[in-house]
């Protein structure tokens, strides 16, 4: 079987790593991604320790192949979730959304694999002196939280493949088997797809998220809420909001009472698809099926056979 | 000599268009594009119809080879300029900002070869319905006037390539040969490059754009000015006022007014890089020298070698 530097340090079959989303990527999405040869992450983003727990448990019941975590290192209660993922024994490590100089150590130390996920050459520079094993570029089409320098897909992955040695996985915007290939052209050693696997059987999103994502077509996604963290939503009435506000200069304050606590949970796991944050990425336009895993990474086979 | 749809089409060497820029697409680029196997095309955006006649002329006397025109048809005086480039015998068009329902009869109905610029499905859908006979599909990344969608060229192409069997070019994003490499892998059958013919010697612009361009790093563009048409600008003093009545909510008209006359001729072609539009893609920082565009062209050549 061929082999990458991606699937090398990982353990994996493909270059293919499911992004670890919010209210999206518990134990079934990530044990049916690892399962299929790709990498499945644990989205701990939104779970709260003895969650992420439990779905460490069963992910780790469900496949005996590698899987991972995704912790951005904003969330609340940092320090007893990298404790608990030591003692769980995870092996890799997606951080995300902060400064990889802070983690890093203590998770290499412990013997863990990490990849950070940045979204410009400054952090991916940052990344390699903090001994980060690899890196996940992502580009303005991706969905949820973004970068604000907007830099996309196509700019950014051979800037980033300019500005370090690392591992690289491209991430944003990369939904179909072409797209893969076309990230590996552009300087990628494989890459991290969030939105394509976020609408499968397995993602623990809501159906109606699910159906509102795969009705929504080409510019029906755009990057707002830029006065607090910059994030990629279905315009729906929620965004609208949003939109209106702004457009009137609202201030920092009053934008975060307008989103308020849990949108995303409502909008995504609990499927309030007019008043949740409808997180999801550009690529959204290009799907139009619920499948399973599989038949995701079916599709994505006759690609993968070309680069690795 | 090996062909494609886009080769054959236009009667040139390689499927690389040269964008017909505002201030930078004078006689002198395009011929050198033309002569050196590309399609130059002079930028009739920034030309009074005086000017446009001359820089037809002067490029015919430059070159043998095929070269056209772009003209945005929201060009003042779109009626004579339409009569003056049949009349002057140009075989190649490339219109762009307005519906290509408008002109393309008539262009077709004087021999002219038709492409049509656009930014999202929609558009590409009414190109094929107006007879157009090649598409161009601009992605967010690219510099200039740009479409509200935000749609980048990683989700655009593979979109624009389902909706309609036109041969097709990518543009946003494009200044190296990996880059267009991933750009045929997406679904294009060629590409329009602006920003790396932009900063060449060749281009009109001046030194100080030239420089301010190259000297740009990975987030030093920004799409703004989205209340009126959004364009995408390096982020120097004129960008940071507009950014400031934006997030204080300025309306329509004090936008208007900000933005005033002659904004991109005083920052590209007069070379006031503080005061002026400096309009320019994303891929400006990965740019660092002012080439010939021999010298560009042979970078491109071992990656076209690849796709035709």
């Amino acid at each position: 079987m061929a082999t990458n530097r991606i699937t090398q340090l990982f353990g994996i079959q493909y270059p293919i790593i499911q992004g670890g989303m919010v209210w999206c990527s518990g134990w079934k999405l990530a044990a049916a991604v690892s399962n299929n040869g790709g990498l499945g992450l644990l989205g701990a983003g939104s779970m709260h320790l003895d969650v992420l727990r439990e779905h460490i448990r069963k992910c780790r019941a469900a496949t005996n192949k590698p899987f991972g975590v995704n912790i951005p290192l904003r969330y609340p209660e940092i320090e007893p979730a990298m404790q608990l993922i030591v003692e769980e024994g995870v092996q890799i490590v997606f951080t995300s959304a902060g400064n990889p100089a802070t983690w890093t150590s203590f998770l290499k130390n412990n013997g863990i694999t990490v990849a950070h996920v940045v979204s410009n050459t400054k952090f991916a520079v940052k990344c390699e002196e903090a001994g980060v094993d690899a890196l996940v570029a992502e580009g303005f089409e991706a969905g949820g939280h973004n970068g604000r320098e907007e830099t996309t897909s196509m700019t950014l992955i051979p800037q980033i493949r300019r500005a370090t040695g690392l591992p690289l996985l491209a991430a944003g915007g990369i939904a179909l088997g072409q797209q893969i290939l076309a990230a590996i052209v552009l300087g990628a050693d494989g890459v991290q797809i969030g939105t394509r696997f976020a609408l499968t059987q397995e993602s623990s999103a809501s159906e109606a998220f699910k159906r509102a994502c795969i009705a929504s077509q080409e510019g029906d996604t755009m990057l707002t809420l830029k006065k607090l963290v910059p994030t990629r939503l279905i315009k729906n009435n929620f965004f609208q909001q949003v939109a209106a506000a702004e457009e009137r200069g609202a201030s920092i304050d009053e934008l975060t009472a307008l989103l308020g606590k849990g949108r995303a949970k409502k909008g995504i796991f609990e499927g309030d698809v007019e008043n949740g944050e409808l997180e999801i990425g550009q690529a959204a336009s290009l799907i139009d099926d619920i499948p399973t895993v599989a038949e995701v990474m079916q599709e994505f086979l006759p690609f993968i056979s070309k680069i690795i």
